[in-house]
């Protein structure tokens, strides 16, 4: 059954209990993403395709509980106007891999103090579950987006900026000299990837297996997916 | 020669010098690890099977010190009782690869001021060379274990953790997610692995061709085996 | 047409613009370097070889600026004249590679403030591009090479140390106890390799593919030289 992303079906879904409206269906072996948006009658649930693909009837199903993301682009000349920001709506598309759904999103320029401040709003005000950071990880004299990450953060994850790079160093050797990294603040885990569409994505794709994972642990949802 | 491990042998041992007991005679190309235990005679010596294997009688012989080592549980469960700590014991049983005697176990919650304190009296009062310390290391948030060795750590070693992340995660993308560390305080080296028997050995495994070396360099005998 | 380094060559360079003396050119596919010496005649300039190879008519060519480099010899026996120090004339002669000149030379105790001095001196009033620290980077009580850059350090890039482990591991295990590092001052960039002719030489060709690149961005050379 080929599922077409911005379509919506309705289910008979008799067999997964404990469906929330919101929540995700995720089927093994494809990367469909189908959402619970609303019950019709018992076992008859309306879902909307938020990732195209082939279902077969077969597959392991998942619930997931959606993320919510928040994404900043750090660009002096973004934030000024001065050249678009492809980055970060390549982010924005591509977090919905991982059950992402974009709730905030903004383009600051590379000061660290305005990194700061936003990323203590998303976390302590909006307590986004994930955020990812573009741009500011090089070492251009203005670039401190691994300064303003370290000084909000309550814990680091050092293998997060180590496989990026590992993983990326194939494309280019000069992914050695990216800073991306990742922290933890509370509840949140914050991820910052190179400025350039091309060098997020990568770095982005690099560690999407394990996102989802790092922040079911970060919330202790662990046990209710069944993992 | 097979040499079974809890068995004792009367060797005639012409060709070495410098024994003395305690020590550990290491057979390069085969994991056996005979241990010093008295002298009987004039090149006579008994010494007992640490770890089997087969010796030829060409084999080189090292002598190596045997290494005091700690091995400490972090776990808020296994320390009420509440579940059986497997990891501890699986370390204890692999530290004789490297000639390691283990003279110190714990269990202790995840309290980083709890890990400290141990820390600091296996070091400073009961100077221990190599101290293992298992579990704590994601993202729970329990997880602490890693901000314990940083409060104690005199200098860090970041490849010792890169390479347990590299190395396992052929095993499982998640191990990018572990917080795995090597830190040293004084004269004693203190290693980190994930809490999982699986996890913690896979990651002893990754780097204990380079342990052995680690501690004889901080404790400044390399002279003395001739390295 | 082969360049035999130490000679020197009139060339009719018409195609090239922006010809500045002291600057290199760089030959795509080769490692031939040309350093521009004088200029003869409009569209004449006298070049030395600063890199023999073999250059192609067709050649694309590159013109670099040379970057002022140091090279920092950190070790006890050395600065006491009691070993020979191998490993800092062998990369002040690697630094060709990327069109280095050494500009300052020196050998220094394995004491943290001693060598906190030297750099920032050699960042701070000498405004060094780059600065190749070898030795002192291991376990040994003595070594404080890495904490030194750390008190220096306004910036940290986690990914040179990771890679030069990383990379050279296959040479020897051993590597993952290295503890090289990379870190900016200023706009200037400073490495730690190992003391070791050996291992440090290894280390700096395993990131020599970045270097020059990093030295650019730092000093915002980029477009000029139409990268």
């Amino acid at each position: 059954m080929p599922a077409y992303e911005g379509a919506a079906c309705i289910l008979r879904v008799s067999l997964l209990k404990d469906l929330e409206i919101g929540n995700l269906l995720a089927f093994a072996e494809s990367d469909v993403l189908l959402r619970i948006e609303r019950q019709h009658a018992p076992s008859q649930w309306e879902l909307s395709v938020q990732q195209s693909g082939f279902i077969s009837v077969s597959s392991e199903i998942e619930t997931w509980r959606s993320l919510r993301v928040g994404v900043l682009t750090v660009s002096d000349k973004a934030s000024q106007g001065l050249r678009d920001d492809t980055a970060g709506p390549a982010l924005s598309r591509a977090v919905i891999l991982i059950g992402g759904i974009v709730e905030e999103q903004s383009i600051v320029p590379d000061e660290k103090e305005t990194i700061e401040k936003k990323l203590r709003h998303w976390v302590d005000q909006k307590d986004l579950h994930l955020i990812l950071v573009t741009g500011g990880t090089g070492l251009s004299e203005r670039d401190v987006t691994p300064e303003a990450l370290e000084a909000v953060a309550h814990r680091k994850i050092p293998g997060i900026g180590e496989f990026m790079r590992s993983r990326t160093v194939y494309y280019t050797p000069r992914s050695i000299l990216s800073r991306g990294l990742a922290v933890t603040r509370g509840k949140s885990l914050i991820i910052a990837v190179p400025g350039s569409q091309k060098g997020a994505l990568e770095c982005f794709e690099a560690v999407v297996p394990v996102l989802r994972h790092g922040v079911e642990i970060l919330r202790d949802w662990e046990k209710e997916c069944g993992h």
